[in-house]
This record gives structure tokens, C-alpha cells and sequence, in this order.
């Protein structure tokens, strides 16, 4: 089995962490009895080529340009269907473009050594297939999220990845960035006491046409504004939820969701009693927070989810206050760690196991919505896909 | 039938309106036709004598006290189990010793004519008995929230009222003052377009011995915290929800709550599509707030309940501005309205139907949360009782 980063060993290395950068002014557990080291400084490291497999907005917004903040990772290959939109990319990112892939091609990736990743930034639905065939073509695979459509589909990929002797991490950029971060720490450490309640919400405005709108393509605020909640609130609690409740709406006299439910509301509980209560919305102005209530006050990040200016506030009593850490470009930090998993043959903090426990509470939360009752995770069986689901 | 006060007039009458406070610098509707006009001074007005029953916290700490900045108020009895406490607080608030009563002569306050309006700050489970005892003696009541622990007590009071030709308030008080009313009145002008989901959470650490905690005397999270949620949802999107569900949690390691659970989470949907998220707990540092997510932006309170301090944020893009408004004694504005409503004989904004709804709300969340499943308001008949349920 490949080793398991220590997060907080990262948190050290990084010196991004929330302790060091402040919070230790708040009343926390005693320190562990080892001391803490300094950073021992890396060897210098090979950056390791990846492919960008899907130039959309994200690709190309964020993606793309994160490269050059990369210490181990840098772009050698593009895929897309747009041979024309894929030369200006390479040129303007300086790509071989004998490195220029269609789908017609894809599998011929194999053949490529220059690439070590493939980062698949498809639409939802076509993250299955692309994960897989990338994994057999002998590339790691980083892989957006959602992870996929239903839970066969993640499994798949996992299979993949175990039978092709590959990595496959999901792109949870938030599980690499100080902000969220440090509500893990806290959150681990127990710094207010233990965990009691969790409200996450994730609503923005998404109009046609976009992917995201599109059934057919795994499109729908669940999967792609709703994880981030579902996520938080599992990496907050680090634990799986063990039943659902869900509702959802779709307006019938609005074209842009013609396929998909404009809204959800959910909640979760987890084993240990933490009782958590979400949003997700498509037709609502951005707004992206979650709050973590425990025994002793309460911190919480607003915005959480944003891709910077993420701001972290604490509150006892009457009290607030906000704790400042070091801003870091998530994409860059995601796909060096993706690297380095590679490079030092070890599992990613995110790998496909935990887009597939996303996917297993997504299930569960369509069916609840759907079907009207709370929903055990225990009864949420491979073949129930995520599927944007008739108004209530 | 009696004639309801217009909420518009009274933000004007009252000078407090969120818009003339600042909020008109925000887009919004047009304004009405009719030009606006200064309030105009009120004439003199005799005080009407009130009687407070039950001396606890909330009576002591709050009300007692809101009286001196009363126009229309003031304490002319008090209703005690404890005599030699009741002489104490008679003195101080310079009442009549004549006129503190016992609960075993509590019938006689109908002998008393100093006394014309009744509040009933009794533990809930006695908050019926008491506000009919008081209807039948001829007078007035106000009565705290949550207004009783099932539907049906909550439909004998309204009767009661009814029958003895008095008003009954259930004391709202957060809908008398300005922060929670601009919040309601930027709803209903869809200042930020149509309401798409809310999210509000109402925590606080709550410990024995408390009457709160006490299965017998109708306490509990979800009537004592949650009903602050639910009612701000209803009154935000000015709707009753359609369905609900629920999830409650009871830690069974903790005295404190050996009868009754520690917390909830629950979602309500409304006719309009808005979808609600809530909790509400007794075992998490304090935590009061909601957010209401717009079509074009978001606003909200934070804190939202408490009896001062209240802040008001609204949020476009990544804009967000405090509005700051004149704080007020809640408790002196909902006394006063009430004195008002008797001496005009009109019908106050938060009659007793109101408390009903909320009590609706509760026996279905109670519901859910008990059976898992999402529970539609018109499955909830009277004699659902709000009671603590097994732990799920």
C-alpha cells in the first residue's frame, strides 16, 4: 500500500499553519510532546508533465495559469475538441503542439512519456470514461469534482486505477489551501470543544448556456456547487454521514432549468451526532460560507469556497474575530501535490475513495428529495444514479 | 372583526424604516405613488396597567426593566409562586403591594381593574392554562413564545380570546424592531429580487438546572431556539412552508439533556419554492444569524435574536456593507404595541394564529425528525404533541 501523507506534517513544511498563524492565541489542546522542526528543504525536484484534457472555463481561467506558480508540475500536452482553440493555448503557454490531442487520439496518450498526469476537466459525465481510459493508457489522473455521475461510475475509476498501478486523486482544491486547512486543524484538535452543528451553504448564479444546466452532461447544483458543502462538512467532522434528508425545486417557468433543479436543501448526520444543514443553489447571487458550531464558540469561513479571499472568523460570546493566514493559488498547490504523490509513490489526501463518499451522500440526498424520506446511507446502492429528479 | 395594523405604517409612524435609514442606497422598487409623509405625533395616551406572571429570568432580567422605556406600559401587579421574591420586585418597580397574586388566586386578577393586560412569562407547558385563565378573567394577553406545546393548546387560547372578546399577542418581539422589519420589508419589496433559500441557525449553551431543559414543562431546542428560525422564515419569505423535515440528536453521556434532545436540524419548503435550512441547539457556544439568498444578492443579520447588538450585511458579488439602524428595547416596542392594539382595538401583528403556525411548524419537525421522513403540513393534526423523541 503507498504511504499517507501526514497533513499536518504538510501544514509544517508549508508553514502555512493556522496555529502558527495566529490561532495559537486561542485556547487549544496542549501542544504534542514532540517538538516541532523547521522545515528540512526539499531536493530539487523534476517538474513532472501533465496534460489538460477539456479547455472550458476552468481550464483555461484557472487552470492554465496556475501552472506557472507549480514547483513540480508544468503543462506539456492539451486534449481537446477544438484543434484551433488548442494551438493558441499551446502557443500561448509555450506546449509542443505535436502534444495536441482530440478524443479521436486520446488513447494514443500512451505512447506520450513526456506526460506523467492527465487532468480531466470534462464535463461531469464524461469523467468516468476520460479517468479511465488515461489510467489505462498508464497516466495518473487528476480528476475534477464531482468525481462522476453515480457510484458504479466512481468505483469504476477506482478499479482503474488500482488494476493500472496509477494514482487517481480528485481535484478537492480546498484541501489544500491554509483557510480550510486551518478549520481542519481546529476542527481535529477540537480548539472550541467538540463539534455540535455545521451549516454549509453554496448558492451562485449560473445561467444557459452552461454545462452545468445540461442533465444529459451530470450537470445540476448538487453535484457542482453542493459538494463543496458535503465535502466540508465531512472534512470538518472527518467523518461520513450516516443518514440524509433532501429537498429540491425547479422552476417550471424558468428555461434555464429545464434539466436541472435550481435549489437544494439538505441536511446529514454523522455518526458521532453532528447534525449538518446545507444549501446549493443556481439561481440565488454568489455566496459561499460555512459555520461550524461547537461546545465553545464558534469559526467558521465566509467565503469558503471561492478560489481566493477566503476569510476565516472566530466567535466566543460577544466576541469575533478574524484570523489572516497567507492567500495561495489552490490550483497550483493541488497539482503539486498530485506531483508529488507521484514522484515519492504516495496516496493523495484526495484520492478517488473520497469522491466516491460524495457521491454515495449525493445519491443518497436525490433520493430523499425525490422520495420524500430520510434516507441511511447504508441503503444507497451502486445503481442509484444522480439524476436530476422530477418537482416535488 | 378588528382592524390590522398596516407593518409600512408603522415604519413610518415609528421613523425606523430600513429605507429612510439607509437602505434606499440600494437597488429597489420604485417607491409607492403616494408621497411620504412625517409621522405625525401621536396624541397623549394613558399608560395601561400590565401584570407580569412568572418571575424568572426573562421577566426579571428583560421585561421588569423594559417597562421605564414604555409609552403606553407600565407594571401595575406581578404573579409570583414566591411570595418574598415578588415583594423584592414590587418595591423596586414601585408596585403595589395590594397587587401581587399567587397562582392559587390567580382567577382573581378578574377583580382588579388596575390591570389590563396580562404576560405570561410562565415555563411553556403552563403558558395555555394560564393565558386562559386570564382571557376568562376579562383581560388581555401577551404571551412568550414559544405560545404553547401542541396545536391544540395553541387553538384553546385563540378560542379562549375569542370567546372573552380580548386580544391575545404571542410576544414576537423581533418583529418590533427595526433591524428584523427592514429585513421584512426588503422581502417584501424583493429588494434583491425573488427569495431562492435561507439559511438560519439559532444556538446557544444552555445548562441544568433550567426549565428549559425540563420534558414536563414543554422545554427543548426546537421550541425554545428553533422557533426563532422558523418564524423568521416564515416571516421573511411571508409564507407558511408546505413540508418539512427533521433530524434530532440527544447525547446520552450528558445529564443536561437526559429528556431532552441537544439539537436539531431541519429544512422546510414554502408554496413560493424557497427552500429553508435550520438549526437549533442547547450544547453550542451562542451562534444566532440568517441569511436570505437572493435572485440578485444576499442580506442578512448577524447576530439575528439577541436583544441587542443586532447587525444587518448585505452582500452583491464580493460587495458586502453593513446598514446600521437605531437599536431599540425589543421588549419596551412589543409592550407598547400591544397597549396600543387594546386601547384601539386592533388586532396585533403577532396574534395568537401566529404562534399556531409556528406550533404547526414544530409538531411536524418533531415529526420527521422522529419517523425520518418528510413530513407535509397537512399531515400535522392537533393532537401531535411537541414532545422530546427517542434518539434516532
Amino acid at each position: 500500500m503507498a504511504q499517507e501523507f501526514s497533513r499536518r506534517g504538510f501544514l509544517k513544511r508549508t508553514g502555512e499553519s493556522a496555529l502558527a498563524a495566529g490561532i495559537a492565541a486561542v485556547p487549544l489542546a496542549p501542544p504534542d510532546k514532540q517538538p516541532e522542526h523547521l522545515p528540512i528543504p526539499a531536493p530539487p525536484q523534476k517538474k513532472l508533465g501533465w496534460a489538460v484534457v477539456g479547455l472550458g472555463e476552468l481550464a483555461l481561467g484557472q487552470i492554465m495559469p496556475a501552472f506557472a506558480l507549480c514547483d513540480r508540475s508544468r503543462p506539456v500536452a492539451l486534449v481537446s475538441g477544438h484543434p484551433e482553440k488548442a494551438k493558441k493555448v499551446a502557443e500561448h503557454y509555450q506546449i509542443n503542439p505535436k502534444n495536441i490531442y482530440g478524443y479521436e487520439n486520446y488513447d494514443s496518450l500512451k505512447d506520450n512519456s513526456e506526460i506523467d498526469v492527465v487532468y480531466v476537466v470534462l464535463p461531469n459525465s464524461m469523467h468516468a470514461e476520460y479517468t479511465v481510459r488515461a489510467l489505462r493508457a498508464g497516466k495518473h489522473v487528476l480528476c475534477e469534482k464531482p468525481m462522476a455521475v453515480n457510484p458504479q461510475e466512481c468505483r469504476q475509476m477506482i478499479d482503474a486505477a488500482k488494476e493500472a498501478d496509477r494514482k487517481l486523486m480528485i481535484a478537492y482544491r480546498l484541501h489544500y489551501e491554509p483557510y480550510n486547512q486551518a478549520v481542519i486543524e481546529m476542527s481535529r484538535k477540537q480548539a472550541y470543544g467538540p463539534i455540535r452543528l455545521v451549516s454549509a451553504d453554496n448558492v451562485q448564479v449560473t445561467k444557459a448556456p452552461n454545462i452545468r444546466l445540461s442533465h444529459s452532461l451530470g450537470g445540476g447544483p448538487l453535484g457542482d456547487v453542493g459538494v463543496y458543502c458535503i465535502n466540508a462538512c465531512r472534512y470538518i467532522t472527518g467523518e461520513d454521514p450516516v443518514s440524509v434528508t433532501g429537498m429540491q425545486f425547479r422552476p417550471t417557468d424558468d428555461p434555464n432549468f429545464a434539466e436541472v433543479p435550481d435549489r437544494y436543501a439538505f441536511t446529514l448526520q454523522f455518526p458521532s451526532g453532528v447534525l449538518a444543514t446545507c444549501t446549493a443553489g443556481f439561481s440565488a447571487a454568489a455566496s459561499r460560507s460555512y459555520r461550524v458550531f461547537c461546545r465553545d464558540g464558534w469559526y467558521g469561513l465566509d467565503p469558503a469556497y471561492d478560489y481566493q479571499g477566503l476569510r476565516l472568523h472566530i466567535g466566543q460570546g460577544n466576541e469575533r474575530r478574524e484570523i489572516k493566514l497567507g492567500q495561495v493559488n489552490h490550483f497550483a498547490r493541488e497539482m503539486d501535490h498530485m506531483s508529488q504523490c507521484v514522484a515519492e509513490n504516495k496516496q493523495p489526501w484526495t484520492p478517488g475513495e473520497e469522491g466516491l463518499r460524495d457521491t454515495l451522500v449525493m445519491s443518497a440526498i436525490v433520493r430523499a428529495s425525490v422520495g420524500g424520506g430520510t434516507v441511511k446511507l447504508s441503503e444507497v446502492q451502486n445503481d442509484w444514479p444522480i439524476l436530476p429528479a422530477p418537482q416535488i
